[in-house]
């Protein structure tokens, strides 16, 4: 590979020096390597906000980029250790639906169950997989190593069950998925969506006791201190306060009912 | 551009994927960047700290740095998207004033308005200009693109007022502009303004109720619980205490009044 | 030397830009080098912290990285500048007992006091020695200087006290050396000393008035709200529970006393 790309995303923290020695291990596999953070204040142990956050980011990396994500509760236990090849990516990590909402978006080629102890560190602890199978193994995969290398190829691979919105009478009915660093909440209802139920109707939106009535196309158009709606970044209907908190402001928490009704 | 650097400067937080989206979209535009973080911990919305921060780090830099900095509350309003050009840097981000210190210090060449779509993602959201344009931007320029193909250049631009120290009868009255992750409380009162107002007489400093006695060369010279008074190493007026916390002890906030009185 | 790898290890937190100048003095010296940051959350001023944390990660990386570590509260003061080389590495900081626990595992060729101030920056702070000294020396080195152009040999460096386990009548009495962001209790009990006392009989361990009777391969071996023992990834006997949070399931501390029994 010219220019390898290694993006790393965990709920590791940054206190510690895991992450650190994952990409020690790397570095000395290939020392060309260009590592990414993606983050490592996932939740601990929260694999769907850990596959919430990489569905969001991992296509903005150049093609051929290797996705080396660790959020594994069950490290060392029966949970397979996984090497996914789509058209564009890499991906490498537990087999625990970390990976399932990229996925969605992604054409897989192979998933291949990494089994070949010769790409490992020579002693695997029980207990840190990232730096003694995963980060290794993506060390070697940006060398060019084919992946089947790595092990034979898996058939069926673990998908984490994602709420969809759904239509409940006369509502659309979505909940939070995110709540973002400026307090923004994130919904799991997308444009194609909220727009296939509104077909160009008035409608409000209810968080809790909060009714939501303005509609706007970017945060600045908000006046201060009135919670809006709009479609942020990635896509998806998000309630946001103009240079304030959405989150403080609705007291809302991630899993809460999101209701979009016609006027 | 040889080993061309781009510094990332913003108010995202390090838990959503917003500036690895930034970082892979200028991968994916000149894959031997190298990236440096400056900080992501702007206090969300917070111009004038964003420039404070910026002023204090951005000529620690090789010339020809490219310092992306998105603090960006009217992002998809009517600020404009620009490029600064100046002798030794390039800057790149909104023009709302987060520039403007570091500016104090340079010479500027040209400022540009990005206007040119060629060089932005193919969608511009409303909400995230960093990774839509600025971000993009940042990248082809890293290739050496001329600045002319961004966009035409701008004649104003936007500057913040910082408060500046004054003579108020026989005090020197400042304020304290940040405070800083081991407590140490930095004033706008620099070295020039300082010795020009003491003139070799014996001093002393207030903070709210309290008064400072002790000016010191180095942290290490206090006692331990005792506030202490330096120029710390952005060459500015410092309440320190020596492996304790200033700002707890002397309960002290960003915009204190700081006063230097003859003695 | 060819693919310079640098790693940053600092108590200066990630919001103030004191990292990012000295990534920037780094690259304005060797815009070649890679720079990989360990952990800047060190505990403001602890010396052992950091030893620990870096003893931790060190040997991970590639042979001739430059281990760059500072956690300094006598900065500007008597406390040395120097540079230690060991057979695989390089390591630049104050004399304070920072690389000392990383030092008990290498074989050290030599120490440098850093007394050359053509390596320095031009103007060196009383404040910032990480900027002014430590990362343009390591600069220089990266480019291939040899050390004993830094300054002369020095014999004696500061160690600093590490507790060791003791044996108290019929237990093993060691301590918590650090809590890890997942909560996990780490002791200086190694794998060794363990073995050593227990000799295949069954035991127990004590940590305040909690008595673990379950000992583990692995975190997912144990069962939700049980605190389990087990050996962690460093080979330090740790307490953890699965999926949970050890520390504030004990109310435990750093310091606090574990103890080994024979049933």
């Amino acid at each position: 590979m010219r220019n390898p790309i290694i993006t790393l995303l965990t709920d590791f923290g940054t206190k510690d020096p895991y992450v650190a020695s994952m990409k020690g291990v790397i570095l000395r596999i290939n020392p060309k390597c260009t590592l990414v953070d993606i983050t490592h204040q996932v939740s601990p142990h929260n694999i769907k906000e850990g596959a919430f956050l990489l569905a969001n980011v991992y296509c903005f990396f150049p093609k051929g980029t290797i996705h080396l994500s660790v959020v594994d509760p069950e490290v060392g236990g029966l949970r397979k250790p996984i090497l996914i090849v789509t058209k564009d990516y890499f991906f490498v990590g537990p087999d625990n639906g970390l990976f399932s909402l990229a996925l969605r978006k992604e054409k897989v080629r192979k998933v291949i169950v990494l089994t070949n102890p010769q790409y490992f560190l020579p002693n695997v602890s029980a207990t840190f997989h990232g730096r003694d199978i995963f980060a290794p193994v993506a060390g070697h995969l940006s060398l060019g190593l084919r992946p089947g290398a790595f092990g034979n190829k898996l058939d069926k691979w673990v998908e984490l069950d994602f709420e969809k919105p759904k239509i409940e009478g006369e509502k659309l009915v979505g909940e939070i998925l995110h709540v973002e660093s400026f307090g923004n909440l994130i919904s799991n209802i997308d444009e194609k969506e909220f727009s296939h139920f509104t077909r160009g109707h008035p409608f409000l939106i209810r968080i809790g006791e909060k009714t939501i009535r303005s509609f706007k196309k970017g945060y600045w158009k908000g006046k201060k201190n009135e919670p809006i709606a709009l479609f942020g970044s990635g896509g998806f209907l998000e309630i946001s306060v103009r240079e304030g908190n959405a989150q403080k402001m609705l007291k809302a928490k991630r899993g809460d009912r999101v209701i979009v009704e016609i006027r």
